[in-house]
């Protein structure tokens, strides 16, 4: 059936991290490489009271069919959550709940691109933007990432160049690079997309797990119309749920209905329901500082463990929330070198080039800290470092 | 935003049938318009300790993300329920979970269809395939619906003509039409496929259903690799839970993989365990006679209900099983001024036109009989036939 295959697929590839997942079954590996949440912190008792209740109190509903756009009392929570943590003025009408924000991406794309569209990533960029874009066959055009977020020059370039359809961004503790936008940063970039039609698709499903520093304006209240948003319940309930969301004016969520409707008639009511009557019941940012504090100390303990082991040539992101920090390797030594090796010792990470839709990035890895307990951290960071010092001794 | 929007969405319309559910929102409105399962049927009780029992013996696991493919014990579940039910021999890597079959239509739609694609569809064909296909641009030929299944003469010319990438079907109780493809009829596909490529797309969500007559064997068993199956958890469990799946040769399914995976990552992985749970601790055929049971009492009841009220001039199928059956009105009378005219007497249903992609189908339309209790379907059938024999009278 091989020359039955759409001319799209020649595109896809597997996502290496998830062949490397598999690689990383092995208990005795400590792996930095999925992008996995903490499960320790997963409200499991809450969530089985909540199922229980639904259940009990409305359960031929909550097991039926549904609206395509989703339940409306999830939509308004979301849009009262908007208003309260960012100011953000968002009508119910304006979400569009969805498998996770990975199906907001298919859907963004199935919506918007022509094959041929370009489109702006970060270099490096988020590999499931990377992978559901490209089978709507755009042209990328990766601009570099720097400390504070994107190289706005080249992104004018860029911008002042060829049409672009759609900028991808990840503006609170980027994956892989766990990188933020500064504030001006983010002015910077109003200023430049006030001139021109193409869409901002701020991608945020970190924006809550902030440990560190000041939380940021979203793009939006600069940009209104010009921004789509995708969010997530994955990191601050349970990705197992896989609900996430859309956040755009409604002349967008229109189109996106439809081509919800087409892709999987509504994401899974009874999740919907469940996540809704657990945030009705329980104080969710209580349960979101406990996430934080987890996740600070145990990115304190990988930066900790990194500056007592790493050789000094290695440069490394201090990231203010999230799940990542990303490794920049002296230009001699290649990630996928690493990887292999580091197999070895039982460690595991993702190199960077997975991250690069160009040839860049094959000195860079990106590391989990979310996934792994302090034991498995320090002893993992201590086992990765041995193999950098190998290389670095060989290459001399 | 409008001049952004893909080219493929000027072929996209929102679903009439959602908009007419939208209608019939108002309690007061007797429904045969929509195709929900029957909800006092679903499995309330036992989905509660399935899903308590999960999460108490598995919380973390339950809730984290999980492989793209799905839960391994679910895919064998159903590839042993093919051999026991349908004597097929399906390997577990030959199942793939999706969130219902309605992503498996669009799943197929993206790893096989490029714009301009020849596909064969039913006449009346399914809306949801018409949807989902829609969005990648093929060019669609219909052939006609006999009593016993398709019209294999056109079927042969139109294979015969220009190349067909794939061939929907619904061999039993199909929907909109209610009709079920002989057993005669199966083996002259068999004949007439083995000497082309094209994919035969097996669409089975109701095939559990039968309430009359002999189970059939599945195209599969006459054409192993030119099937692809779709199957459905929606109308024997919930339709909530949003779980289908795709049955089709392990190359196919490794495309299907990296396709799904750039759409939403996996399918709500909680579910699937639960309806594992519920699978493995209850006897789902003690369950799914209780609904044949319940469904040929409203079949039979709004056949009879039809025979008493309606002009002798309407025609109707009778179907062996699922959920709809569909009537011919005599030429003169257009189903949607029938379906204006109805909704003054508070009842609905789907004008069949909606189910045309060319401009047949005027005077046809489908009727639900599992989502409305005996009264309602009485009632709702005495209603329409007022308006039937109004229309019918002022025609003369």
């Amino acid at each position: 059936m091989n020359n039955m295959f759409a001319n799209r697929m020649a595109n896809a590839h597997k996502s290496f991290i998830r062949e490397i997942l598999k690689v990383t079954a092995d208990p005795k590996v400590i792996s930095f490489a999925g992008g996995l949440p903490n499960p320790q912190l997963f409200p499991v008792k809450d969530l089985a009271d909540a199922t229980a209740k639904v259940l009990a109190e409305d359960g031929e509903n909550v097991l039926q069919y549904s609206t395509t756009e989703g339940y409306l009392p999830l939509r308004q929570y979301i849009a009262e959550r908007y208003s309260k943590r960012k100011g953000l003025e968002v009508d119910p009408d304006e979400i569009l709940i969805t498998n996770g924000s990975q199906q907001g991406l298919d859907l963004i794309g199935k919506v918007f691109l022509n094959a041929g569209d370009r489109i702006v990533l970060e270099r490096p960029g988020y590999l499931g933007a990377i992978q559901a874009f490209s089978l709507y066959e755009p042209v990328f055009e990766p601009v570099p990432l720097l400390e504070d977020g994107i190289d706005t020059a080249l992104l004018e370039e860029a911008l002042n160049g060829n049409e672009i359809k759609l900028f991808h961004t990840v503006v609170n503790f980027q994956n892989p690079s766990g990188i933020t936008y500064s504030k001006q940063k983010r002015l910077d970039l109003a200023g430049i997309f006030k001139d021109h039609s193409t869409i901002l698709l701020e991608d945020d499903p970190y924006g809550e797990l902030r440990f560190a520093g000041q939380d940021l304006p979203s793009m939006r209240s600069y940009l209104h119309d010009n921004v789509i948003l995708l969010g997530s319940f994955s990191k601050i309930v349970a990705p197992g749920l896989r609900l996430g969301w859309i956040c755009a004016t409604t002349d967008v969520i229109e189109r996106i209905i439809i081509a919800k409707q087409a892709s999987d008639l509504h994401s899974n009511y009874f999740s919907q329901r469940i996540v809704c009557q657990y945030l009705a019941d329980h104080d969710i940012d209580e349960h979101i500082l406990k996430i934080r504090e987890v996740y600070k100390n145990q990115r304190d303990l990988m930066i900790s463990s990194i500056e007592k082991h790493f050789p000094e040539e290695v440069e490394f992101t201090r990231p203010e929330g999230g799940m990542f920090l990303w490794v920049t390797l002296p230009e001699s030594i290649s990630a996928i070198r690493l990887f292999d090796l580091a197999g070895g010792e039982d460690v595991a990470f993702v190199p960077g080039s997975a991250f690069y839709v160009d040839e860049g990035g094959r000195n860079t890895l990106r590391l989990n800290f979310s996934n792994s307990d302090g034991g498995q951290i320090e002893e993992g960071i201590e086992r990765l470092a041995k193999v950098i010092k190998e290389l670095l001794a060989a290459n001399k």
